[in-house]
């Protein structure tokens, strides 16, 4: 078997596993797990949207539908971005897609060809490298810099690794894991470099609520950009309406992308079923309560975990501006994978390991605070208590 | 705006639209239009499986879920299959996928790669060719040969097509648009051929039990293979149980090929959700008299679309063996793109036009007759009015 494998394309067969899946099915079947490993919280999603896929399927919509997406769900999109951002928002820019996850594929697509590089600043969500190399082209890490204020991305770092072959930057703020969160300077400085370099931008500002700044949401690409810049947005319904099941995401892009991004979703999905984007469309008109509540759990999560996991002197603990991650270090710990299959096996908390999220942070631990607050504090209880066996 | 096109990779760039939708997009909003162009029918999704979705949602079953598929629904392929091949299959060799469309993609992901070469038999669904050409690889097109009795894939084609760059043949069978269906002598030579070649078959049978022959469904690579020969089948819960708009498919592989394409499903749309899963375990376990229904429904709309243009003599019609298309031409009919645009602006009657379908259909148009009766009859007047004004 081992040679069919081998017949495989390359590309194919040398896409990682997941190392995250890794210590999830190391753990999946324990009966007093605490999955911190996912970027997934613990509420199911709300009835009132549940209620509005139902009652799609009794009104047998069960066809196929827009590629681009339902009209109401465009709109819908675009008054969200609005409220967001504060000025107009045609729905001909919004792409509904199969998850964040297909934005991401589709954004790489887009912007890049086979030989070609995107430029990946490291540690990120693993999946985004790897929808590249499958792609044929090359993922081209930049690792950020861990500093006692936090993690830094130089500009310096990103600009001397684009190469001739190099068409696009990926750029996620806030960031998963490290919950970075780039100021509107910041982004700035990027926009301009990718503007000089005449490189796509896929900004991935799927965090932007989960934001523990002043404002209600992070600073946005959205704030500086004109219309034509090369700048395609991939985002997901999942992390703010805990709609993660559901597999709804979007891009939003310039409307003159239109028919090429319509025709890369017929060739790869063909489209979402309508009765869940009716569900997303009651999320973004009817969820901005249970968004807000979302936000607040998280907020609370994120003192709760950084204030128990500080207690440990062996734990190395910055604090957060976005996302809803804490990603440490501790004192002694070098292979992150061993600790996080030893600390499910061993006490039913999962982590997931730093080595899953490419280069500069294989030697943490990233823990999902989007969680239960009595979970979250039986997680540091045990986490405490068996750090010292260790 | 044309410029910020050209800047997009060129695989993505030139995609084509799809030639199905822009006859779609033209006669959409009709309010008397019998839509016989898309690979549909006209029932919506039974009651029964909807309602396990509905009870999966209330369960609240809305969270990530394994990439391969929920193990009830794998283990409901491998007996859906047993049951119709009459030998067992273990649910290892079972990986959901968000439609047959995704299956085809992630097939040809792990068959090919940029820069090789997959030969298409045409006519044949365009979004094959497109799925081949977006991952960077180049669709190599086999016309088949159109004879008296139908039509006809010669062996000696497909071998002379073949180079040092060819990777993959896909075959599908019983074939949209054409209705043929290859029997087990032909399979076999072309497993022959592919084992000689040590090319994977891509094997299309979403259409098995559309088959209006003496058994129940039609020939199938399952009959004649071994565990391990090279062959990736596509599928889809779309046609069989009325569940086009739900975005299910799956993909039948060797079991030793189950990490590699667990990954391309994390890298892609990581999963299908399952609330929808649970649609389609209802649908194999309790949709067969559904599943007969249907087919029933196929074979006498055939019936009543054959006889209703034969009895126009400029119409030449082959009557199809499987799959739930008539592919036919009419005399002094050229540009069957505009016929189409014409035809559904003029009488409400969508068709694809055989220019959608690639070398070899150009001069025949599609229509899908897995619709009602009297909307079949009605297509079959309104058609045999307007033909003698043009």
């Amino acid at each position: 078997m081992t040679n069919l494998v081998d017949r495989l394309s390359p590309e194919a067969r040398n896409a990682p596993e997941s190392g995250i899946v890794e210590v999830f099915n190391a753990g999946r079947e324990r009966q007093d797990l605490i999955p911190l490993w996912a970027g997934e919280g613990d509420l199911p999603t709300p009835d009132f949207i549940c209620q509005a896929a139902a009652q799609s399927l009794a009104r047998g919509e069960t066809f196929y539908t827009y590629q681009r997406g339902i009209p109401p769900l465009r709109e819908a999109l675009a008054e969200y971005h609005e409220d967001l951002y504060g000025r107009p928002f045609s729905p001909e820019r919004f792409f509904v897609t199969g998850s964040g996850m297909q934005s991401i594929q589709l954004a790489v697509q887009a912007s890049s060809r086979p030989g070609g590089e995107v430029i990946v600043p490291t540690p990120a969500w693993p999946n985004i490298s790897a929808a590249v190399e499958i792609h044929g082209a090359k993922a081209v890490s930049v690792p950020m810099r861990s500093t006692e204020d936090g993690w830094r991305l130089h500009l310096e770092d990103v600009e001397a690794a684009i190469t001739p072959r190099t068409t696009a930057l990926f750029l996620n703020s806030p960031c998963n894991p490290t919950g970075w969160v780039a100021g509107k300077e910041v982004l700035q400085d990027f926009l301009d470099l990718a503007r000089r370099h005449k490189l796509w931008i896929i900004a991935d500002e799927i965090y932007a609520l989960f934001y523990y700044g002043d404002d209600r949401r992070s600073p946005s690409f959205y704030d500086i950009i004109e219309e034509d810049d090369q700048v395609i947005f991939v985002n997901s319904m999942s992390k703010n309406w805990a709609m993660t099941g559901w597999r709804i995401g979007w891009i939003s892009a310039p409307a003159g992308l239109g028919q090429v991004i319509e025709n890369l979703i017929q060739y790869s999905t063909s489209g979402v079923p309508s009765f869940s984007q009716w569900a997303a469309v009651t999320a973004l008109k009817e969820g901005k309560a249970f968004l807000q509540e979302q936000v607040q759990r998280a907020r609370t999560g994120r003192d709760t975990v950084v204030n128990g996991l500080r207690r440990l002197n062996r734990v190395q603990v910055t604090v957060p501006d976005g996302a809803f991650y804490l990603f440490f270090r501790i004192d002694g710990v070098a292979d992150t994978r061993q600790f996080a299959l030893d600390l499910v096996r061993q006490t039913g908390v999962g982590l997931a390991p730093g080595t899953a999220f490419g280069r500069g942070g294989e030697d943490y631990l990233r823990l999902c605070f989007a969680r239960r607050q009595d979970h979250l504090e039986e997680a540091v209880r045990r986490i405490s208590a068996w750090l010292p066996k260790i």
